[in-house]
């Protein structure tokens, strides 16, 4: 497990608008999406907005697009003008920003924000799934992670990245799907239906798999996870294999939480429905369903931020 | 197991010169390096080229490039002219051309050869080692596969490239070793000595692996692999536990191959030395040294295309 900063602060100086309430707008980019939500200080303003991938491992550009989109979509959805974006503090969470380099570039961004609180999309799930408390959360989706957060300590657990780690997640299990149906092919390891499914996924042959999947993004790869729970609910018995290696890595990240971090703990992401049937019993009996959205948790983290900052303002003040 | 085309023949006409002794390049494109062997058809003139990785999985721009620099290298190291090179006639066997869009994309390149033959690495390797006879080989390099000639046929075993496929390369011991360190240093997997090695090895801590090796060609995977025999020879459990997995694999290709294709077999690659000891009796006793290196056996196939041509054109004057 690894410890993390627990915030990092990134200031823009603008005007501020003293004739409307604070804004605000949560962020949670990651690999395969990137949602938003808008929120007044006296809630009577709300938006929400979705666009592509925001994973900056994957593309800096791309990422900044798809925040900007996503910001843009849910200020409208809030009945707000674009310009708006200037008044409004922004807490993002991005997948990736856990690596220095990654970190640096987006914090380099001249970002339109009136203000912006940058932090990884695993402290806003953790964030809003215990509604600002100490807690606990693990993420399966397209990649996957763990992460506690114990009063002023945010302890993480993988978070490493495909295809070495983020076991048990999408993408893991597209690429173990895709592993299976070539042994199988070449009549080295079990048959599975996995190999036809697969292939008609990818609207190709065994031969030409390779060729479709070489240097794309761990999202296409998460886009075969499905098959994987589809034939392990069909009896197939290298699918079920496949699932309960996935699994065991999640029992043992879970209950070494539980251990480490006791108190809430939450399963989230994409894979959070497929997965909660497979985890060992012990760990479904400790699971807390999440309270608030991971954008949600951005904008707690931008609210609490801001808190931070005005009170520093204050003290220096006095 | 895959049957496969024996041979692509892409032909450039270009003046002939009479007044020397047939020449020929063999050619060896591989994820690590790019080998050339010149010959001329009455044994006089040799030479020899090294160059960087020639793999079109990884850009077509850069394989051209080895290509171009190896042949020039072993033209010079043959005493020639580097004009000469339009008059030699070259058999390449590339890394990837298997899969039918990059076969397209080399095949539309415009050579400075006089003629050129293009088949994969594989078959070059298998032509080689048993100069020019009935055989298979096995290939653990940077990559790994199978491959076994039987009359006018060839059947391919794995070769589906990396991270998904190519078991028991340097590329997927690499691979293992960061994953294993990953899961050592998370607690969620047993310790082991491979986690400070390869920390080492990448001038790096765990938490920056990830960003190490985002995007990185599998060639530098497989500079890891190493670490993994070394650590095993120590006693690593972890390390001997993942040697342990690829060559189960292995032998299990092997196993086929000896059951199939009966006839002469070698093991050959990168990894043969560090691998033959791990193997189990059976596929160790049952396997030959190779005859020829991949790049003589490019000759091989070359002499033998060249030969099929002139006598088909003699057919159809006759």
């Amino acid at each position: 497990m690894t410890q993390l900063l627990l915030s990092m602060t990134l200031n823009k100086a603008t005007e501020t608008d003293t004739h409307t309430p604070d804004l605000f707008i949560g962020i949670d980019g990651g690999g395969s999406s990137c949602r938003a939500k808008v929120l007044s200080s006296d809630g009577s303003i709300t938006g929400g907005g979705f666009s592509g991938r925001a994973n900056p491992v994957h593309g800096l550009e791309k990422t900044i697009e798809s925040i900007i989109d996503c910001s843009q979509k849910a200020i409208e959805d809030a009945g707000l003008e674009s310009s708006a974006i200037r008044h409004i503090t922004a807490g993002i969470g991005l997948a990736g920003v856990n690596l220095p380099s990654l970190y640096e570039k987006i914090s380099r961004w001249q970002h339109p924000f009136k203000e912006m609180f940058l932090t990884t999309d695993l402290h806003i799930a953790c964030l809003g799934a215990h509604a600002q408390q100490d807690g606990s959360v693990i993420i399966a989706g397209t990649g996957s992670c763990g992460i506690s957060i114990s009063g002023s300590k945010m302890f993480s657990y993988g978070a490493h990245g495909f295809p070495w780690g983020d076991q048990c997640s999408g993408a893991w299990f597209g690429l173990q799907a895709i592993s299976v149906s070539l042994l199988a092919y070449d009549d080295l390891g079990p048959q599975t239906s996995l190999c036809d499914r697969v292939c008609d996924a990818l609207n190709t042959n065994p031969l030409e798999i390779a060729d479709k999947m070489s240097n794309q993004p761990s999202k296409e790869f998460a886009k075969l996870a499905r098959l994987v729970f589809e034939e392990a609910k069909n009896g197939d018995a290298v699918a079920i294999s496949v699932i309960e290696d996935g699994v065991g890595y999640l029992n043992k990240m879970a209950r070494k939480i539980m251990s480490t971090s006791p108190g809430r703990l939450s399963l989230i992401g994409g894979l959070r429905s497929e997965l909660l049937p497979w985890l060992a019993s012990d760990v479904q009996d400790y699971l807390c369903d999440p309270i608030e959205s991971p954008e949600g948790g951005a904008i707690y983290f931008a609210q609490s931020k801001s808190r931070q900052k005005a009170n520093l303002a204050q003290s220096q003040c006095q």
